[in-house]
């Protein structure tokens, strides 16, 4: 922390754009808070700063130790994909070869036997050794994740955690003896998303079944979390992807089972992408001031700042609770720079620590300390003794109140129309249009596209979680709905 | 765990070729351990499989937490360099040119307007952006570190885990207002590599300053730690490098220090390779009957294996001391296949898993269990209300044993020749060999080759740790000895 910088200048530092206008908001906030840094000279890719690497890291533990819990097993594949395995499954070359990085030659000048994929997704990578792991309906289930990075050659507009040619993830690729086993894991998937990403990290989703036309390349069917941003617009999060056999028999994933046959397994993939996760907690919980994280992701939970005048007993309890509160494995801070108390505050506010610890002379008599919520800026004393208890209380209080405002915020962005005037008008809203569509297969895609072209909103897919039936006719061309689809404007 | 497979099937899993046959015995281990897959099709790449990923996140955690509580902050930085930057600094561009995977292309044919290296190490990534982030002296130290991985075409021979195209690392990136900031780095990077690789992986190592002809390209010195593997040869574990302003001058890191004069940073960089450094763990506490892990980096540290006759009893207890330790923070299976638990004790034995806690119906009656170590083979009854205190104190006691097995060993490895002749009988024996030389400057280049052709050993340098003066001739040329080196055959 720099020593004795003068209070003008600190003024500076605080957000100067208010949430509502949310594009120029989460531009300063990445800036001042020191999340990234948009500067690096290679287009389209971002340094993550430590304020964002340090909670990125505990929401990837907090989804290992799901998948892990889950019965997922960690692997490293390599970053590289030779092209013949690439080009195994067609439908998934041909969806993803447009934005490969090719890596050709090593060295001063020499050319690679065979040209490599910077992996874009690990399917190609990781399904050519799943043949050679799968022999048997004894080695079924096959459940593998990997934490790592892709990288795809975007020609859309990137912004930093949103969308960029670097990003950093998680995928899970699982192999089943049976269609049901596969079916069975698409709904853990969904069930894993909502209880790491929206019980833990405070993110809200529906899960769509996305329409034929917008699937995974190579996919059956394709379910994806889609979130609402603070503009309205729509957000895509984690996606898992029912594969079929599409991939397996290409790659010859094929085992012997219990009726003594050959057969092909059934495949599934699940993809969360922490660094868009983390742009998604950014949008959802900060505010005017700066940051709010859920107090189990938050680079730094608690940081304890001295108030009143330089004290040396302060001091030394400050340090105390320091290492008391670090003992018991929390991420703290002591604050103990020469700015003042106020400049402090403003600080550690905009960068989203959700405790404050005060402690001045007046806390140290009465053996009690001041502890100060970010979500509320709700007050308490708490006593002295008391503290090891009222930490995960506060700590819980406050994801569960993140939770709640979220859910909150979130129900209110769904809508229905029932005309093309409506949903447009909706749309101005934000949000999720609900509308009765004539067709989620090919023959729907005409009027998908009419949306676009008319309206420049996407047509996100049926809902994956319940059944809902059309009552009425499309929107779109007036023909008779077979299903019941949500609308959005998307990133 | 697959289930009911025949006892002639299970026999050939166990370990075939004894230690003293070290390359094989590697390399049966990392097979039937199921470390890693060296089938993967693009050469000098591996998959690493959940029992080697599971130890390396262990061992990852373990470096990151020292490095995190020496005031290191984690970052994250693309993957790729723009060629401009890696040309910056021209000792470097030199050593690491003949190694670079280089990206030209992405899509369908589309020609990146600059050519991007695949990081090889992230000097030249992370040192420009450190010129903007360094202004004043206020900024100083910066000290920074990355998980990650980089790629480096290796032309020699590539060994699974020891060297790879690909490997996973951690590297730290430092910044000073003095030289003697940057030397007090040095000499922490040595302490850390004692605190972690030492004391808790149990890998001994001697540091070296490297003979100026063997250093980092682009540092003004290199310090590294040299390991001792069972067939005597050195595998060099993390180096640290004095940079000087080599790379602040050319990338211009510069600050206003307190006097108001512009001067250059002072910087070092750390490099603990945790895929090679599994390689010496693996290596150094292993046996004929396969893997030994130090506590805790095991992938599991506690196998629960019942034993006697199927029994609900003793299966429910079984679950609920899983249960117990697992909430306790402990990686722990509980093998409830249908194997007999012969086998069962071989198969974990081989996986190296440090405690094995067996429950029978005696085991119930008595309530008492029985912990089984993996190091020593020692059986011990402990009460089951004992479990909770006793599982630590015996993870601790392991890790201690192996340690100091590993420490005696180094230390016998350690020999002094003071002629030509007795070099080469010394080396027979493996290990490090003392010498007097005449030169660690480029002057005993000359000597260096002579040493390395005749009798295809490398000179390792001095001892970084203690200073040692020499009293005689160089063994080589007959001139005054300088110095005091090591020699060594080296992977």
């Amino acid at each position: 922390m720099a020593k004795m910088k003068a209070d003008s200048e600190a003024v500076q530092v605080g957000m100067t754009v208010p949430k509502k206008n949310f594009s120029e908001w989460f531009s300063e906030v990445l800036a001042k808070a020191e999340l990234s840094d948009i500067r690096y000279n290679a287009k389209g890719f971002i340094v993550f700063r430590p304020w964002s690497v340090l909670s990125m890291k505990a929401m990837y533990r907090a989804y290992e130790r799901e998948l892990e819990s889950r019965g997922h097993k960690p692997v490293l594949f390599p970053a590289v994909i030779p092209e013949s395995n690439f080009k195994t499954e067609s439908e998934h070359v041909e969806g993803f070869a447009p934005e490969v990085f090719w890596i050709e030659k090593a060295g001063k000048g020499t050319k690679l036997p065979e040209r490599l994929a910077l992996r874009p997704t690990s399917e190609t990578a990781m399904y050519r050794m799943y043949s050679k792991w799968v022999r048997s309906w004894r080695d079924l289930p096959l459940k593998l994740y990997q934490s790592c990075q892709v990288w795809r050659h975007e020609t859309k507009s990137t912004r930093p955690f949103i969308r960029s040619r670097e990003f950093h993830w998680i995928e899970a690729h699982d192999a089943f003896a049976t269609r049901e086993g596969a079916e069975k894991q698409v709904k853990e998937d969904m069930e894993m998303t909502d209880a790491v990403m929206h019980r833990q990290f405070g993110v809200p989703f529906m899960f769509f079944r996305r329409p034929q036309w917008d699937k995974f390349a190579g996919a059956e069917n394709t379910f994806a979390a889609d979130t609402i941003m603070p503009d309205g617009k729509i957000l895509q999060q984690p996606s898992t992807h029912m594969l079929g056999q599409n991939f397996s028999r290409p790659f010859g994933i094929a085992f012997e089972d219990r009726d003594g046959k050959e057969k092909f397994a059934w495949q599934t993939c699940y993809g969360p992408a922490i660094s868009r996760i983390f742009a998604s907690v950014v949008a959802q919980h900060g505010d005017d001031r700066g940051l709010v994280f859920p107090f189990d992701i938050a680079p730094v939970q608690i940081v304890i700042i001295p108030v009143g005048p330089p004290d040396k007993m302060v001091e030394r309890k400050c340090l105390e609770m320091k290492d008391t509160l670090f003992a018991e494995g929390y991420r703290v801070e002591f604050d103990d720079s020469d700015f003042t108390a106020g400049w402090k505050f403003n600080q550690w506010e905009m960068k989203g620590v959700p405790v404050r610890i005060e402690i001045g002379p007046k806390e140290i008599k009465s053996r009690q300390i001041t502890l100060v919520r970010r979500d509320t800026g709700a007050r308490q004393k708490v006593p002295e003794s008391g503290l090891i208890k009222a930490i995960p209380e506060t700590g819980q209080a406050i994801t569960a109140n993140l939770v709640r405002k979220a859910d909150a915020q979130f129900r209110s962005s769904i809508r229905s129309a029932s005309s093309m005037d409506q949903l447009k008008k909706a749309l101005e809203a934000g949000g999720l249009v609900r509308i009765n569509f004539c067709s989620d297969q090919k023959d729907g895609e005409a009027c998908a596209d009419r949306i676009k072209e008319t309206i420049h909103a996407h047509v996100r897919g049926v809902r994956a979680d319940v059944e809902e039936r059309p009552t009425g006719k499309c929107i779109v061309c007036g023909k008779k709905a077979s299903v019941v689809v949500y609308v959005g404007r998307q990133y």
